[in-house]
């Protein structure tokens, strides 16, 4: 691809934050869980993993602890955090369309993770990243 | 905190995508360094890794690839993307302001990232990410 492409650099970036997710509470404290689910996920809609960190963070009292995770992807990246305490998510997907437009893939990733939370609640945010080259 | 606090939520997610990098060229390509150079600055700003993934894609011919990374906060995350063939970067800053607010820390380390790469044009959006709990 020629770096003259004007559309070369036209990411998408899609952000949800969740609430009052019904899903099972363990989900939200279960890193390599939710690791899985999010790679499942990344290949079901054709992107590709190319590395991946999750942490949880330790329990407070009675309460478990929280996950922040990314996957690296060849397209750009996945993040999710939750909080268990509030039954909060909050994910991204960006995908840079780069040698191919992905927005369709990245719709249907964002819909497939935001359903394995099962929120009352989801406010959605979008927006292009052009970069001219 | 109680999860009566309306602003328990409200996330600060800083953005930057940045082209004409007239940084030394190699610090594109190099992930290591570019690990190196996102850790010391979150550190300068006070904020906390807690994981981190990178990955240097296969150079394409006498092009060398570029790097895609993220750094696991314990205040949300830090990603980056680079494409050495266009000059090209993309940043994000996300803090979540949970137990403290840490907007002034994202810009600041947002600041810092950008000077890394030396650009001759940023464009820049912010947003927040309130989630009511």
């Amino acid at each position: 691809m020629s770096s003259a492409n004007p559309d070369v650099m036209k990411g998408l970036h899609l952000l949800a934050d969740l609430q009052g997710c019904a899903c099972l509470p363990d989900l939200l404290s279960d890193a390599q869980g939710l690791a899985a689910q999010a790679r499942a996920a990344v290949q079901v809609v054709g992107l590709t993993v190319v590395g991946e960190a999750f942490h949880r963070f330790p329990d407070a009292g009675v309460q478990p602890g929280g996950v922040t995770g990314c996957l690296l992807l060849a397209e750009s990246h996945v993040a999710l955090h939750t909080w268990p305490e509030f039954g909060v998510v909050t994910l991204d997907v960006y995908v840079c369309n780069y040698s191919a437009d992905n927005s369709a893939r990245a719709e249907y990733l964002m819909a497939m993770l935001v359903s394995l939370f099962q929120p009352r609640a989801v406010e959605r945010q979008q927006f292009l990243r052009c970069v001219p080259t």
